[in-house]
């Protein structure tokens, strides 16, 4: 844009132009140009975010932020992609964890990750001859977002027996079943810590997954919400960005885009709306039309933009608040893995429910082998058998799961998704609960 | 929903169910079961948003929206039209405002009022038969979200020699005009006060154009983002429901969608993304469709929906923060009506420029008659004659503006839009500059 170029120039070189400033009377951005915001307003928000400042550091950060804002507006709508400085910080973080280069220029800022994978579909989708593959059972956004495109759902199903394990001859085989109906595959969703099942990716598998998407120049969509929810020794987050460029990958090999947020993790910011995009091996004129799509919204929210920064720049070893920072974070994750072990071997007790560990993620998803009577029982209710299972459960404890059949599942097997959130001293009350309704259930429908 | 059944029968009738209370399992928003927030990051983002609270009231207020928000959550996903207590504060505005009823359940809190248009165009949308009656010149949201969503934008065009009027008769023939076409008109778009044209509409205009929509069978879609910004003592700002309702109107006999935005006003905050829109006069399977959408995303970013609270239930006389409160609204608002007054001044006095009132929002959106020589020489340079203007005046004297051609405009006219915004101690400079530029672009150019 010719004023960004003038005012590039004007700092470069002062008096090269015959004004000593750009003048700004293009768009109706009031705080962009100097106009205070209204300090009630302000002070409420401050307060409902947070009651009480202690940290020398977390006001040091606030300032380097604040300095990274034009204006220090943070009421101002910021560069469509977000704030500059803040894509330094979050690019500056990638790094940190891949010990790969990340450019901020391809982190898009977005209002949680649900924008940026519309973005993504919006973009793939031109019609329903537009294929997605898509993992059975997934996050039932991915099947709303292609639906809403008018684009074509290409399911493969998960190995359960394999705790949640994906096998690229599925891949291949849906690939080339999609293919022969006259359907463009143009990009694989992999959801790693998986939602709705938990598990979490090994290294090797995640090679597999990128040598095919690689072979069949598909699109990487990597969901790595959960990166920081690992509960156990032996599994490890490791980002498919990471895991292409030790592949000798580079750019011009692969189309990966990875969505982060900030509403999971230890942080679990859902209300704030923060999350982002890394895009990368796509051309300038897809980049163009990326961009395109994040300025019809003029730009996300810029609380968000910051929290995204924190997720990916917390406090560090000597800053001081870094001991309270590790402790509530150790705090969290450690809670959190108590939890998904109770619950596990809770649900494995039970008769006729086995249920994989979940390994990361936020969530359980057992299966219950339902006897032929509690299935009739369902059909003369006219509803799923997983959903009257779950809403007999709702019924008699007050515990409240979600069917299987909303994330999708083997035909004729029956699960639900049971997340590991209710703080930790409901824990016994949910496992006694559910181990007496569904011993109940049982003895109420056995065949 | 059954759980949330469940709870208010549990509430209303203690030890109505053999549980006492709901254990959530089923959704992955670990603050709204009470996970903490990290300390560091919230201390960042409340430092950000305000450096020092002084405010007894503000401190008061921060509380009660807190206490309206299940566990003091902002950051759990909330009701995915925003949290009740929210849209019941805004409502009791919107009632205070117009004094007539307002209903928190026609309120669906948004990231700023795009996504809010984005919605209702979604909704009215289904092929490029459907058609929206949209004003010409126009904020380019409007045509933007048209084509996004696969429509037809009906132009009818404001007349530039009554101050940006809107006539019925135009509104008239430019339907009958896409009907003739197979066009199925489904709704009006009006944005009062005008951008880029700075109107406020008369009542009486605003009347005419409720029975028009009304005798059509047409929604509604009233821009009312700047409904803070008037700046003429003969002019006033009424909503379209108060006139549709001041006529006898009620939700059977129109259809009604009024947007507001936290970005626009005294207040400018458009960097938070909050913003409402109030859907009045559809029926309940329409709005279950609304819900729908809204629900795609979870729920907006719970700090715009704070301040759409606040911007529309700021302090009140006696209340410690009032005085600084007006001061500061005041302040910000005499000043731009100071800044409106002096560029439509400035403008008005160049030679073949013609300026209508800044009355409300941010803009002006002057008439610039061309001299034939610069029309050829920016046909020479393959661009229109007002962006060649616009690119000229920024070159030589650091003014951005944006050229006529982005809002559309009546052919073989030509205009640019200039905010009111830059700080009141630059526009001197700005007046100087542009006078200058004038001048010197006519003596190069004139006939």
């Amino acid at each position: 844009m010719l004023s960004e170029r003038l005012q590039e120039e004007l700092k470069a070189n002062p008096g090269s132009h015959p004004f000593d400033e750009i003048l700004y009377c293009n768009i109706g951005n009031p705080q962009s140009l100097g106009q205070q915001p209204i300090t009630f307003f302000r002070e409420v928000l401050a307060l409902c975010d947070h009651p009480a400042i202690t940290g020398a550091d977390a006001i040091e950060r606030a300032w380097q932020i604040l300095d990274q804002i034009p204006g220090r507006a943070t009421g101002a709508y910021s560069h469509s992609q977000g704030i500059k400085g803040l894509r330094d910080t979050i690019a500056a973080g990638i790094e940190a964890r891949d010990r790969y280069p990340a450019d901020p220029n391809d982190i898009f800022l977005t209002n949680g990750a649900s924008p940026a994978v519309h973005m993504m579909m919006q973009l793939l989708i031109s019609s329903e001859k537009d294929g997605i593959l898509c993992p059975i059972p997934q996050y039932p956004l991915y099947s709303a977002s292609i639906a809403l495109h008018g684009g074509t759902l290409v399911p493969y199903f998960l190995d359960e027996a394999s705790g949640w394990g994906l096998e690229t001859s599925e891949l291949k085989k849906q690939l080339e079943d999609a293919k022969s109906k006259g359907i463009n595959v143009r990009a694989l969703v992999v959801i790693n810590p998986g939602n709705p099942t938990g598990q979490v990716l090994a290294e090797d598998n995640q090679r597999q997954i990128v040598d095919f998407c690689k072979q069949e120049g598909l699109v990487l969509l990597a969901d790595e919400v959960y990166q920081q929810n690992v509960y156990v020794p032996d599994k490890e987050f490791h980002s498919f960005k990471k895991v292409s460029r030790s592949m000798g990958y580079g750019e011009q090999d692969i189309s990966l885009v990875s969505f982060q947020s900030v509403s999971k993790g230890y942080y679990g910011e859902c209300g704030k709306r923060g999350g982002y995009m890394e895009v990368t091996g796509i051309s300038p004129e897809v980049r163009e039309q990326v961009y395109k799509m994040a300025s019809v919204n003029l730009c996300s929210n810029i609380s968000g933009q910051i929290l995204a920064s924190l997720v990916m720049s917390p406090p560090k070893v000597g800053d001081e608040s870094y001991e309270m920072y590790l402790a509530e974070k150790d705090g969290i994750l450690s809670s959190l893995a108590r939890r998904a072990k109770a619950l596990e071997e809770a649900l494995n007790s039970l008769e006729g429910v086995t249920c994989n560990r979940a390994e990361g993620a936020m969530y359980l998803f057992p299966c219950i082998t339902l006897p032929q009577n509690a299935i009739k029982a369902a059909e003369a209710a006219t509803t799923a058998p997983d959903a009257f299972y779950c809403r007999r459960l709702l019924n008699a404890t007050g515990i409240v799961v979600v069917p299987g059949s909303g994330f999708g599942q083997v035909p004729g097997t029956w699960h639900f998704r049971c997340t590991i959130l209710p703080q930790e001293d409901k824990i016994p009350a949910i496992v006694t609960r559910l181990t007496d309704f569904h011993k109940s259930f049982m003895d109420e429908f056995r065949d």
